[in-house]
């Protein structure tokens, strides 16, 4: 495998032009990369809006052709699209080139990866940049997106170190700090943080969407409904995406969640201002000794 | 009761110099009333600080004193501490002067006044701006917090309408868009909009809170976390007893939201991508058209 040591000139395929895709092409150009990079989405819209924005260099309808030539393949579309992508680019892509991703779960991503990289599970690094936007879509695209924020890669027992240094040090030219994590463990820890506080977005603003009053509901709202709803303005297929495939540790957030607000209930109903107050306190210690730790506590991204 | 038609040199008492009495006090001399401003609180630190500040023009640390002379009493503590403050209004009280508050729930300070105020509640002008921040206190000030949010005033039976003129007029010339309601309405509405989120955000970092690898799962929070935790950060002692004041209601959106996130586990857990996509769209098309529909969309005050 090639050396990867000075990573400004390769040759990159970015599959899937979404916010991920089009900030990791604009960062990577921001910080003066040389290497061309190409764009394979479904729609010629993206593509032409990839273009006509600066973040792809070349874009390519066919992902058969759009893969000739490439170092690297960072895949950023839906977790769902995934496999066809992988068993499309096992059919054509070049045998030293490095296959990443950009997906919130790990384990199917890899999964799939087994089934058509099977054996050639060494170039294979899986990715994901904790960083998004409630906005989507390739216009969204921010080439300060992942600055000051954790790309987490998930090498496997497969992977070569030197196909997991070149797509860190892609990351890191777009400004992420990267991290490695056991598979399960992001997946599990990302349930958390990330995919529960999604899925109970959604479903706020799903419950008094129903309401025959929702007008009044929301004439009414502020700022603190505003902030506990931006995720539930995010890409509907992705996220239908990721609670299809981190199934268990998704399901498994949800009910510890519905027992933590059923507990909560319970104080409510019998009137314990004492242990309410106390879980109030705790929360906000420990929401504010996070945010302290936080490079950026007031932006606004996911 | 005076004519209020010019509301421009009162004498104001404010009950409780927190992040909402702060920001009433900043805001009214923002807009270049003249009268003056008595401050009352429990602690010499507030006051010190609010005269510091600016926030009020006289400090007064016994209440009895402070409302003499005062036309208008804003209440703007945390709600259980409202019964015992209206006491000794009641106790100390000129018989033209008008009582209003800011409390997050309407049924609770209007059951405490009439216990107080019985005979004389044409003078009591129930409040509540929908306006605040997750920092509390009286540094947290800020003359600009009520601009282009709603202050709902919620008017009794017996209230007169001079009263109600007068606290609508503070409120406009505080950049308030003062609108009435009926008191029920608004428990029940802000228990949606305002209390559920809130206890849901507090649940959510308390039970994260109580893992043994909590250090972990905050490490790899992002941005879509912050925003949907901010209100936890929010004053404990204010959240406990807007829980125990608006209990029925809030009991009521617990259970709905709880049965929501149940409904969407069922889908979850059966695999119904059709089901999750189409509940994420409705979700994110209803925060939109709401978001489309505020004159500051972005503003990330609560």
């Amino acid at each position: 495998m090639t050396d990867y040591a000075d990573v400004t000139d390769q040759t990159i395929l970015i599959v899937g032009v979404g916010l991920i895709g089009a900030s990791f092409g604009l960062a990577l150009k921001a910080s003066g990369f040389r290497g061309e990079i190409i764009g394979y989405a479904r729609t010629h819209d993206t593509l032409n809006t990839a273009l006509a924005l600066g973040v792809i260099d070349r874009a390519e309808p066919e992902l058969a052709k759009a893969v000739v030539g490439a170092d690297v393949v960072l895949i950023t579309t839906p977790m769902l699209a995934m496999p066809d992508i992988l068993k499309t680019l096992a059919a054509h892509v070049a045998r030293g080139t490095v296959i990443t991703d950009g997906g919130s779960v790990k384990a199917s991503f890899v999964e799939a990866a087994r089934v058509h990289f099977g054996d050639s599970l060494d170039r294979v690094v899986p990715g994901h940049p904790i960083a998004g936007r409630e906005h989507s879509g390739v216009a969204a695209g921010d080439a300060t997106l992942f600055q000051n924020h954790r790309v987490i890669l998930t090498p496997l027992a497969e992977t070569d170190s030197t196909a997991t240094a070149l797509v860190r040090a892609l990351w890191q030219r777009c400004g992420g700090e990267v991290v490695e994590l056991d598979i399960a463990r992001h997946d599990a820890l990302l349930a958390a943080t990330s995919h529960l506080p999604h899925f109970a977005a959604f479903a706020l603003v799903h419950m008094l969407s129903e309401r025959p009053e929702q007008d009044r509901i929301f004439e009414f709202a502020a700022g603190g409904f505003r902030d506990f709803t931006r995720v539930a303005s995010s890409d509907p297929v992705m996220w239908r995406d990721i609670a299809l495939c981190n199934t268990d540790a998704v399901l498994a957030e949800l009910d510890a969640y519905v027992a933590a607000l059923q507990h909560m209930r319970e104080q409510v109903a019998r009137g314990d201002g004492q242990a309410l107050e106390a879980k109030f306190i705790t929360a906000r210690e420990t929401r504010n000794a996070w945010l302290s730790e936080l490079e950026d506590p007031e932006d606004s991204a996911t």
